[in-house]
């Protein structure tokens, strides 16, 4: 049990209002008006707690991805990203695993990132340690 | 028919190689080699083509993610983002959906992106769009 109450856990439960745009058996869809990166900006969660993907449940994942889907084409949207983020390094401030849907109107308006061309970053050491974890798990 | 043929669709097809680490009935995952932005960056994608998310087959966009899961598992992570990039303005180069699994192993080493906290954009407008497209659909 978790002693301090978890935000978007009190949003699934209705304790806490929110700007509700879907529900689902699994999972809810709430505009983003605390942080929004662009108009259009919507957080999509699992009801069922889980602190990030990685502790997901399947049906919860497949839920979620349709749900993304489902509102990228409600707002007839081409250009968007979708972001999950896991652990706090990793930007994650409220830890219920919930995916931002971001539309990209524009170079101002939208996520903004950098992307790195010529990183180097060695693959190798990790691509042996995700086959031997998947072999094991075989 | 498309003319140029598919970066992914070849691979999807065995014609280009890459470095696989999974390949399940409907996905692939391969480390990314071209442009990694952290050691054990991993692309996922559908092998049916779909141009982005929006496109996508629900059981596609299922097994997509619970294949980043499994690979977030494999790997360890607690710390890493999960993007989806849409159309060419949101930064996709290549137009065959896929999903980035990024391990953020550090400040330096992950995602870098940027966090608007007070950038104040109007959410009612989207938010009434949105509901009109799901209720016309319901």
């Amino acid at each position: 049990m978790r002693e301090q109450p978890c935000l978007l856990c009190l949003v699934a439960q209705g304790k806490i209002q929110a700007q509700k745009v879907f529900e689902g058996d699994r999972t809810i869809a709430v505009m983003n008006t605390r942080e929004p990166q662009a108009r259009g900006h919507v957080v999509i969660f699992p009801k069922h707690h889980a602190t990030a993907l990685h502790e997901m449940d399947s049906r919860d994942l497949g839920e979620v991805a349709v749900v993304a889907r489902t509102i990228a084409n409600a707002q007839g949207l081409e250009n968007y990203n979708l972001l999950h983020n896991a652990g706090a390094l990793a930007g994650q401030t409220v830890f219920h695993a919930h995916f931002h849907l971001i539309p990209r109107w524009s170079e101002q308006e939208g996520l903004r990132y950098s992307w790195k061309t010529d990183a180097g970053f060695d693959q190798q050491e990790s691509y042996l340690k995700i086959r031997e974890a998947l072999d094991a798990a075989r």
